[in-house]
């Protein structure tokens, strides 16, 4: 092999005209990326680049799409170390390339030793200012917004991170329609109240306000996972909520009991198989009380209630949810929308919603934040 | 990270039932994957997998692409070395994977350094039998056949192996949806008679009895891609030719000089912008020794000359030849059909036939060849 | 012409095995079909079939599609008259062909002259049984669900009967995803508790339990439009009831003054374009007494309020209605659905739904109606 | 009903600015549509539209499509007799409306008391110039051309005008994409050389240059039917021929007798099934000989023989027939295009094209011709 002996070595706080998506700690040395989604996007008039990736792990391990020119070219496991991975090489040197490193992979809480950071890049090029995207959306969701089985054959039943997909994703598909800036808050099996197996900690509101505080470890802590998030960074003029869908299931799964306490919890069923009063009101009191929540972190912004891409059963508590809070403070920048049920023609692997469910769910989104932003 | 300590390595000769796709040597130690979709096949009963992949080149680096159950999973550029790429990971251990780990570039008759090896695997499972298909098909093309362009930006121009896909192309898609075995022939650029730029070495059927006799230089040499070919190895149901665009385009380029001799080559116009007769009447003979060149060493097979991706001017030529094969030699197992056309709508980077063109041609291809074979 | 000698005349109370479809008043002699999708249908085995159809009106004439074996070969506007359209002729005599006519036009409010009648049959074959489906929905709406726009240029703008279908609609789309038999109530314009010009008098509930009791003057009430419907006849699985449409619209539309009282009605806008909460309590009111009357004449039937094809403002509202009905009443039975909405790319005419609109619904609504009677 | 007080008869000549698509004597008193596709066109401003029609047949009715604005909406069988048929009424008289009334079935050879006429109008409107279209393109081919097939349950077998359309036709949706104006040529069972029961009456080529030389019976000898065709009347850019797939067929069917002279006709195959020379070599001159009757009457036009539709086993033969045609004429505006092929997903009754294969041709042949004339 030819070394290209032009190539240089930036540390990312040299790097001009950097571009970096998702909540970060605005550390730069290194740039620890935590939720799916969240990328470094740059502008480079150069042959060659190269980026230098650290990933560590004790069971998930992160992975990256690349895309050039907006399409996606590579996907690839990083394992566990500090290397460097070649982005591009043999091209024009004087055509600009828009480069996207993307994390393919949600924040994992179930595992204390993921991470996934950015040290620098290499190139024998200049590095250009990104063109800023007139909108900005964040979208809030469990697995499907973290894109589990988007990717994969149906038959997969593995939680593992190669079945996750960033891209393969509504949240992409309805930014890259409505040629939109996007972040995502995204956990596996949580919910607004409990996750799907009834344990009141997995739940994203309690979180929201912290850089990635659902990440658990000294290393996290170190890293900033729980640093508080300064809203003022970054004013979404849409933030899209998609939970509920674990919050229905805990109605239908054994009751969670607290190792350090003791104490049990369980969403219950009426003996008809109905939702039980009571705990379908504790469910739409969080629903209320995280509209507060996003209401008051984001003052300005269209909060969307987006559900419905693996059933529908919560619509109703949903529905009246959003009218307390309305009710309560007379803000009217809420409403909900139900999105495309997946259906055998468009699920993915391990159940979850596939890459066409993911395209329907854009569209229908796509058109109506359209006609909020527009 | 944990380490598995059940990972064990294993050299390819010892893999069981590893199954090996594209034209090979046979040498195992390593295996030197040619050809664009060559691959290594396994049915895999573990957790974990790994491939232990040397990379080497001047200029055009390899890219695989690796398949879980039929799906594209990743795609990443082999920096140049030796070192071991990890497929999967914390896999149910009882559940078998079907794996395919598969060049996605054409073999680089430009780049005397290049090479893709595979030299071991490791995994903490059993290695299964990988039921064979019941068909075999190959597949004789240019730059169409290598799947340049089908993935990428339309914007792209630079001529570099990212671009080039082996899995967004009509081969793999065709050999899919017959549920057969494919081998590929290619080489971007080149005709059957010349190549685009009317240089008379880049013609495919002068190589077509060798391993991968294009590529030059010693190391190839000395891995065997000049060896004769033993065709009784493999034995096609259906040879399917797309060959003719380049061999059109050279009339359109300029004159081709032998640096060696001063000879000058070129297929000419008419002033009118007709083809020269002569000039196509080489062609069509060029064609009609090729189509005895392929029934000499595949007795038995369909031999299917299809075309038209990127035009059909050669069209009327490919027939006067096929007719003039079918007089002289009563052979009836030769026909000719014409693919869909690449549009604005179907085009992919480098103004070749994208994604969905592939798409497109494999449907027609498939169905075609099942009415054949089925 | 040569004449067919085998032709015989048959009054509707002759005909065997003839299946009605749509309320009526039990009247052969002659039949009227009143609502949009309305039909009879035949199972013949004979070369020939002709039907007497008597069609008058003052301004809105009737419109007929005729289908055979399930596929739509005319459609055609009825002139003024009584007379024989030929249905179909010179088929193989020994084969059954399965035949519907149906009104393609929705009962019409605004024309009390309008009115279409089959008087005969003529055929020189058997008719045969009809096969009995396994479902049976019932669809009541507005001008969307009477196809208003579903056929016609983008361009038109005219309220003629020629831009309504009954076929190129989501009610018969559904039912033939389901297999199921069909009547539809429907009338353009009209709502729950008003119609879009806020009449209070355009409400659908206020007819539900007549045979087509919006239909006015002397000649209707004649023919039975006035008369009680007898639910005991047709009990549907599932009413979707898809209104709201219309009375979101009275919200944005000038006021309507009784002409006889002189009384007003509007459905007001607060000053921030909210609607008013007393109105809108009005309409959720309505909402729920119309579930009391779907409920008292169908005990068993799911209820299922499916809206959205032109926007979704009242679905906060229809939400709290059917959330007091169930809550009041217990009755679990009744659910929402969220149809797609329209878009550029799948409008009609009259800035309607279009048939892909349509058929966008009929697949969500399909595949949700067979979660409930699969 | 209220009669419209306004309308006015308007025998055809005193139509300003009618415009009349297919083949005609020129006559106007009454004008008679022979092929399908043929048409009358106008731009009304008025409310309302009557046609005064004559059907008569023997055998096989004539049916009509009618197109308002560029749509179809309405379908009938047009029953024997002369009357008046409604387009349209009640339509905004201050807007223009183009409507085509276009005859929706083959001419029938089968049927000489077989004809569709058009007496006059009545209107209350003005009727305006109709815009003409760039390109012309003249189609001339067998029942795929004829439609026949594209509309109809796959089931269906029965050879009847109701199966056949104009509009679910390649021609129709050709010349749309083109935005051209287009005259169709075609007959069901007919080829170049002979219909596909050897008959060797059943040629196109020998009526081509008579207004609709196919017709038989006095009534047709009367109406003009057999007069020559002033080809200058009506020049096409484009020729497309779509001929072949009979005379394939001709080979697969039993010998056909004159039962005149006795004589027996038979394209022959050989023993092992391929096409007998002699026989092939006759249709092959029979292609040569139909390019030059082509050429010598458009002297100008583009010559397209497309075909594929249904199979292509004869694409070779008529490759050496242009080949020929070309070699002794440097005639260069000739050339040949595979259409796809019919497919279990696209084929429509009596085992025909469907209406999705019409549409995929089509999008290939618009695409071709533009590629020639855009």
């Amino acid at each position: 092999m030819k070394t290209n002996e032009q190539l240089q070595v930036y540390s990312l706080p040299e790097v001009e005209h950097l571009k970096v998506h998702g909540r970060t700690t605005g550390q730069l040395l290194p740039l620890t990326l935590f939720w799916t989604g969240s990328a470094v996007e740059l502008n480079v008039q150069g042959s060659e680049l190269w980026v230098e990736v650290e990933s560590q792990y004790d069971m998930y391990e992160s992975w990256i799409s690349i895309l050039i020119n907006g399409v996606p070219v590579s996907r690839q496991m990083l394992m566990a170390g500090r290397y460097w991975v070649c982005v591009f090489r043999g091209m024009n040197a004087d055509v600009v390339k828009n480069v996207r490193i993307v994390k393919d992979v949600q924040a994992m809480s179930g595992d204390p030793g993921c991470a996934l950071q950015i040290h620098a890049l290499k190139s024998d090029g200049a590095f250009l200012p990104v063109q800023e995207k007139p909108y900005k959306i964040e979208f809030i969701g469990d697995s499907i917004t973290s894109g589990e089985g988007a990717i994969g054959a149906k038959a997969e039943e593995d939680w593992i991170p190669m079945w996750f997909s960033a891209i393969h994703n509504y949240t992409f598909m309805t930014a890259e329609a409505l040629n939109a800036e996007y972040r995502v808050i995204s956990q596996s099996g949580w919910g607004v109240l409990t996750s799907w197996d009834n344990n009141p900690k997995g739940n994203i509101p309690e979180y929201y306000e912290q850089v990635c505080g659902l990440l658990t470890g000294e290393r996290n802590e170190a890293l900033g996972a729980g640093d508080q998030h300064y809203f003022g960074s970054w004013r979404p003029d849409v933030v899209v909520v998609n939970l509920g869908s674990n919050d229905g299931g805990a109605f239908q799964s054994p009751e969670w009991k607290d190792p350090d306490t003791g104490k049990v919890y369980k969403q219950r069923l009426n003996e008809d198989g109905t939702y039980h009063e009571e705990d379908l009101a504790a469910f739409e009191k969080a629903v209320e009380r995280f509209l507060f929540k996003l209401r008051k972190n984001n003052p300005d912004a269209q909060l969307v209630w987006a559900y419905g891409m693996l059933g529908f059963p919560m619509m109703p508590a949903i529905y009246r949810a959003v009218d307390a809070y309305t009710k309560g403070t007379g803000d009217r920048k809420v409403s909900i929308i139900q999105l495309p049920d997946t259906t055998e023609e468009t699920v993915g692997a391990r159940t979850h919603p596939g890459e066409l469910s993911h395209r329907r769910t854009a569209e229908v989104l796509a058109e109506y934040v359209r006609g909020m932003i527009g």
